[in-house]
């Protein structure tokens, strides 16, 4: 009963210590990336407070993560290669592991007991017991690894960006079984899996257009579409890659950002075909469909990164342009869409807004935020 | 500190009193309702286990409940017209009250801040503190109120079974606005909103047809569809009543119960235009979409319920047909899709598919379970 006490206190003492009530539940926390300092910065959505940091997790400079069933643990992977497990209750590190030499992403299984990590150097995807992190499968490749993504059945997919190659790779039997999808274009650039876990989708750099893959087809073929985007005009250099994983799914479209464009481009979902272009401020980085609504919100590279847009899915038209503050890197959106949380780095805070209403509800100091991953990630496929 | 260290130690004994580690975490916990004894079976999705009973909740017969955005709390709505908060940590009920004769549903804002139940006796709408259960709006209608739902930006929606009228609540302001959306049709016996929030569908009893109403036009108009349905067959007596909150939105389409038919009724989501039907088991109650994936799982009324069907959403036929033992009365998806859960009221158990390979994976001891509600529909919209 002692050691049962002293384990609860210890367990709980950063949520007792800095709320008012006890909070233990972890359905409306979240992690913020601090770049500079190599910390998590813990906050409370309900509250719009930090309500802990977590130090010491290396070189955090284009850091992702994604968290575990329970909501409990977050797996944290960094530029370094470093792969570390964060209790996000006892706010620490709990596991960690420099699995390569550097990273770009990963993914969980969906039932929670899988890890897997994509690599630039080498290539190839490794895959960690989500318990104790010990290497389970270790999957070179031809390259460097790009869009990883969970599929239902403890499966995952990735692309490489040197080959072109898709894989599918199964761990729910004794032994991996690994696929190869065929060629997907040249220098897939990053890739994500529909809300649905329907199609993934391809974008490339080396090439124009995308690439869509039903993965409810036996055996799952490339399509090519967009292969005409943007021929008439002349490509600005590339200051940011986009990012896929904010691709948005809404109103039976895709909405893509135009790789070196100032533009988003509108594909039927069904058809593939164009259906638009918006012409926004900048080149866009992240699309991110606000929940429970017509509209997506979106960032974009430096130079003109200090303007978050909102487009009306269903007339293509801007809606709202608003000014966060400087270097908006990342926007994350209260799971049933009543708030958007944007990070602004070079101000060192967090930027709350009413999406309804667009008023700013509340502002949080960080560390030269990046990424916001709120925890009701852990029931969403492909994240 | 001492008082700190004895409120953490009541709070998390029974989550810390069952589990080997410290659990806290919310993300993977669910509540059961038990009918007969008026009692809440606490489960540990990721263990396969129950973990704790709450009891005292009156008359859980046609019971259902929606949860805080932390996850911590439970509303359930009763048929006595009893509100129940539950904390699920604590495993207690922490308020109640009996705020009508006969209640059959509620929803909580999209803010967590407002509860509202819809009452049969009398009829109307309620509306809640979320933190105290203290009334902050009484809302008559002329009849009973059913289909009551949330919708973003602190708003909900509802219909009335007397009048056939439906009604929009914007709750953001100081005083509370209600709008009559018109009339829908005779005798709206339930409806739903659809998952991205944009429209309302309300299935009628008193005439053939489904009404829907695009709740992204300004203003909402009610349309009729389906008005032929089933013309030319003799319908059966409706043993009970499908439940809309079931209904599936997947490729495209809406999937539908045809009322005291068995079979199921596929509408094109833009055109609302019948696109097939499947003749299934028996007269369907419960029709859901397998998260991440083409299928839909059906149950069924009485005498028929002994049996669950899997549906593809492509080719609208029935690819596996289940028997989990006398009267299935729900089914709920782990949040990614890995496993279904279905209560067996007959038989006093739940049992857990893997929706993979329909395999069985676990049984879990239950007293007369009817609906299974996992905690991560705190993060939905229209729960």
């Amino acid at each position: 009963m002692k050691r049962f006490l002293a384990a609860t206190a210890l367990a709980l003492l950063p949520c007792f210590a800095l709320a008012e009530t006890p909070c233990c539940s972890t359905g409306d926390l979240g992690l913020i990336i601090e770049r500079a300092t190599g910390s998590l910065l813990v906050v409370d959505r309900s509250e719009h407070a930090a309500v802990g940091r977590i130090e010491g997790l290396g070189d955090m400079s284009h850091a992702s993560m994604t968290y575990s069933p329970d909501e409990r643990f977050a797996y944290v992977f960094g530029r370094d290669g470093g792969l570390s497990k964060v209790d996000i209750l006892e706010q620490k590190i709990v596991a960690r592991t420099i699995q390569a030499g550097n990273s770009i992403g990963g993914a969980i299984s969906d039932d929670g007991k899988l890890v897997a990590v994509s690599n630039y150097t080498p290539g190839g995807v490794k895959v960690f017991d989500a318990d104790t992190l010990e290497l389970v499968a270790d999957i070179p490749a031809p390259g460097k690894t790009i869009g990883l993504a969970d599929l239902p059945g403890r499966r995952f997919i990735w692309s490489v960006w040197d080959s072109g190659e898709a894989y599918l790779g199964d761990f729910s039997g004794d032994e991996p079984v690994v696929t190869s999808l065929g060629h997907v274009g040249k220098n897939p650039f990053d890739a994500v899996v529909t809300d649905d876990a329907h199609t993934y989708l391809i974008g490339l750099f080396g090439e124009k257009g995308v690439t869509a893959i039903d993965l409810w087809q036996d055996p799952p073929k490339p399509i090519r579409f967009l292969n005409d985007y943007g021929k008439d005009q002349e490509d600005m250099p590339v200051y940011k890659m986009p990012h896929l994983q904010g691709w948005a799914f809404s109103e039976g479209q895709f909405v893509l950002p135009a790789v070196g464009q100032y533009r988003l481009l509108w594909v039927d979902r069904e058809t593939l075909k164009d259906t638009g272009t918006t012409e926004v401020h900048g080149q866009p980085v992240f699309i991110i469909a606000q929940p429970a609504s017509p509209y997506v919100w979106v960032n974009f590279a430096t130079p003109r990164n200090g303007v978050v847009q909102v487009v009306d899915t269903r007339t293509h038209e801007v809606v709202k342009t608003l000014e966060p503050g400087k270097a908006v890197l990342h926007m994350e959106f209260a799971p049933r869409g009543a708030e958007a949380w944007v990070s602004v780095r070079d101000e060192n805070k967090i930027v709350i807004y009413d999406t309804r209403t667009f008023e700013k509800k509340a502002e949080i100091a960080a560390q030269a935020p990046s990424g916001i991953f709120f925890t009701a990630r852990a029931h969403q496929p492909g994240l």
